[in-house]
């Protein structure tokens, strides 16, 4: 085989593979920013998001997304790849990219939404919804794309969408019990495990090496090495915003922030990280990092509850990000050339993208409120999604000080088909 | 250096890395599936394959699997790499690929087998036992691949081999105490910590792409991102037939069969991940997501205790690996081609290794019975073998909750040297 | 893009990702060795590790280090990368370096040490004093490089570096409470969840290919592979050790001391990856992993506290590492050789930065105790450094055995702005 493309499907498969690693990196991440009863159901959904979600893309959305170009709106047919990658190896990244785009929905709708509901919105989205505003973006002939629209590995069209999705599902289903009271002020429910969040941020950092850089699809990218440079430093610079902003302002290093405050960095360069110098990767991470505390008390002031922050990271940053290219590009940027053209079409690119992403997902939000339901019960919700859709707690640990020396939790937490079979108390 | 043996070293090297990557995900599946009591023994216990393992492989095992091949049995004399990639390369890449063998036996054998004897069961195994089966399949002359068996990354000579192991000594050390009831019912054993089990199977999912794709062992493999899209492929299958069977059989999306759902898609491709079309990658993933399920229960009727469901995953879904490539593999499959020649190959080599697996770890676990005992006492039973063999629990954290400031439980809990050399009444 | 330098590039960046995931292990591994109520602590300094940290050593470090060489002392200027890899991704791969050597520290001062002074030491650290003595090492025309010692990727640099800056911290800030009783005794304060400091240890392990085999900074080195195999042989033969010498001498498999074996073998290995043969990668990881239990030992004795066992781990291994290349390097070894200049380079190196790490961490320590204090308050140690400092506890598991059936801690635990806000008790 060519060498070309040998290394080229070496660089795709393994930087596809720490792509699809960033799914144990939101399950992480959300398991330990929701309470304890919740967190088995957001480690089901990011199952979900790995099973049905990449399958459905496999079947439906690549071909929507990547197939020939109907009228600059869809894609139609067999997906195809740039030259000098084998198909498969397209398609592996890509799978990586559809399901990461999914899994920010999962965190903002955490602890109340049904997970039959999740299913179907999983299927919609890495089927039609991300898509076909992906096929406008990345697609060859998409009207975005054929307007110049810089974004290389998805400020725009994963974050912005994602997070804009996130925020209308958010929407609808409505906020956890309890949490906002009558005179606008807010109860906080803490994050039930702080080391697991932050193995799952450092898990996400590792895996947007490879989405980021990945994204070249090119292992001779003069780029390459540079965009991974950009994505280290304004993670670094994001993170460091928030350790001192919220040490500023809280007067507490917040973990939380500092966790989304390295993320909203990574989301604010994935479109530029190709296209700006080093010096704005820092810029951008630094904004980013202060924007996702103001966005994070922004989003608690309208009443949209947001347990992970995804809101905030993704869709703001995303935003902010999308448009910072056509600050900080070196060919286009305002900043750095003066011209202006560049940074309208971001503008552009990252409305378009919100609206679509807000507005499929508040269609889509609503239908299942009026068929199968989005929301628990009240009472499944103060019991905890996991025991309700699951049949058991995320964690067992506590054996050891009850009276019953061997036997843990047999007879609440139902877990084995033994023990389940003729029960039917359990609606998921 | 050559630049076709610069890239394979590369490849080989970095797969290499991945796969021995998968003990990390073996411990933390394992130590969230056992309880609370048993989590840090087998946790030892991975660290025991990681290094008892490796070196005893690198010392013995290797030679008798790759070298020199004698009578078509064993080899002999120093172990020997394809050309075009170095010795080194293809050393680290086959000691991740022992030790993940005997890594599915800990598993199986959890939470009531003396750690003394595990060591033994490890050096056997990575020492004699899995390199002789080995030979026989990827040895040059070893009996089956002279039959030309399609076992492309192991579903038989490492995971029907390893499953089969589990299920004899399972056997041979007996069921936890009150895990069966006399009138055959089960006592279910809930699993201490679900999310740090799901870590463990995303880690092994994102380690698995170097196991399967890094079994080319060569870079220029045309094959090479079919190979991991097929991975990737059956993993999602069979991870979403386990959530939609066990929300239909027990009314609730299980999280335990959901991770051996994917494990089994990802068992059950291992063989086949070369030769067969990626349409069918999904339907033996689909398979594989149902079998567990059905394995988990069998296993259960016979009175066989697994408590991390590795005999269902392994052995079961191994053997059904191995069978399917005879099924579908594109040029000699029976169902794509009419020809039955390799189906029966196949079906030959599952069943060998089958019983040379279950038969040798039978011998082994009734020799240790018999000499230094398989199984730990029953008080030790009751206490929890991390106190037992370990003399610390896996977790410490209640003390912010106890009366006693700072100290942490330190006059019952023997951690350092000084506290415990003058004790004498552990066991392990 | 010439494919040589396509090639170098991607193993540069995949393997400078694996060591920035390191910093993922030693999240882990340091939250899982301390005490729950600074558990959170130790993460968040990782964090300052990978955001203050590697800002500082791209803005300033980088050019001490790398820099044109002004009198074998320093560098000055632009940092230079070798040829045939791009300067960003040599930057990539040695922040991770600059960040690792900072994490050792982290662990040794934990429990006890005021978070803005651990901010200041990893400015000063990663800006200055890790980089001047980078340069004599492996700057061109370093002092220590000129006299050709060999510390392929940085038994002295990093770790025998970072172990002594730990030690002199460790010493300026005292013991934790409670730890060192009058008559010598000690008391042991266990470590508060051994999965997930496993979970750290199998990251490290897994990022220390990237670690070792990435400095070759060049896939064409015909080393590349043995390199990965020593590295992991080490490691084996460490963990093995720790094992074996454990369960003789505390009559227990001790999970802190295969863990941290494991670790030992890893840094004795990575002065001389690339240069002892296979067989001394096991006989110096069986050292190692027998040096790091009578080294914690000694540590204990002369009453430091190392909540980590850093010290043991990084200092005493990196020193024997250094030492070791002298007694098992192929062409120049004194004990495969005859010859003794080598061993005699190395053990000047050795001593070298052990006191620049001692000395210079010295001073900056009580530069900080005498100006912003170096110590938390006695009742902050008390209540734990998580709520004093960052306003949150690790793990807030426990909500669903309270009565109040929904609202998590909320009026205990102060986590956003809004309850945070008017509150001005806290003292990071």
């Amino acid at each position: 085989m060519d060498i070309t493309i040998a290394l080229n499907t070496v660089w795709v498969v393994l930087t596809g593979a720490l792509v699809l690693f960033m799914e144990g990196g939101f399950s992480l991440l959300e398991a330990g920013l929701v309470r304890t009863k919740n967190a088995v159901n957001v480690t089901m959904k990011i199952f979900v998001d790995l099973t049905f979600g990449a399958i459905v893309f496999y079947l439906l959305g690549a071909h929507l997304m990547f197939g020939h170009d109907v009228l600059h709106i869809i894609g139609w047919g067999r997906a195809m790849a740039p030259k000098n990658i084998p198909v498969a190896a397209f398609m592996l990244f890509h799978m990586g990219f559809a399901i990461a785009a999914v899994s920010i929905i999962s965190g903002a709708v955490a602890e109340r939404m049904k997970f039959k509901s999740y299913i179907a919105i999983v299927v919609v989205t890495c089927g039609l919804i991300y898509p076909i505003s992906g096929h406008w973006i990345w697609g060859t002939n998409g009207w975005l794309a054929d307007l110049h629209v810089e974004d290389f590995a998805g400020s725009a069209a994963i974050h912005t969408m994602g997070g804009f999705m996130a925020l209308a599902l958010a929407y609808v289903v409505g906020p956890r019990k309890h949490r906002f009271n009558e005179d606008g002020s807010v109860n906080v429910f803490a994050p039930s495990n702080i080391p697991l969040a932050s193995a799952g941020a450092f898990i996400l950092w590792f895996g947007w090496f490879g989405f980021n850089a990945g994204s070249t699809l090119n292992a001779f990218d003069a780029q390459l090495s540079r965009i991974a440079l950009n994505t280290f430093l304004a993670a670094a610079a994001g993170g460091m915003a928030s350790i001192v902003l919220s040490m500023y302002k809280y007067r507490a290093a917040d973990p939380s922030m500092t966790i989304n405050g390295s993320l909203a960095g990574l989301v604010a360069i994935t479109a530029g990280c190709a296209y700006v110098p080093s010096w704005s990767a820092i810029v951008i991470g630094l904004i980013a990092g202060m924007l996702v505390i103001f966005a994070t008390s922004w989003t608690d002031k309208v009443k949209i509850d947001d347990p992970v922050g995804a809101i905030a990271v993704h869709g703001v940053n995303g935003f902010f990000g999308t448009i910072a290219v056509g600050l900080f590009d070196e060919k286009q940027g305002l900043l750095l050339t003066g011209h202006i053209r560049l940074l309208l079409v971001q503008l552009l690119a990252a409305l378009v993208v919100s609206v679509w992403g807000f507005g499929t997902a508040f269609l889509v939000g609503n239908a299942l409120k009026r068929t199968i339901g989005i929301r628990v019960t009240s009472e499944e919700e103060d019991e905890g999604l996991d025991i309700a859709a699951h049949g058991i707690p995320a964690y067992n640990e506590l054996e050891r000080f009850s009276d019953a020396p061997n036997m843990s939790m047999s007879n609440e937490v139902l877990f084995h088909a033994h023990a389940r079979e003729d029960q039917s108390m359990y609606e998921t």
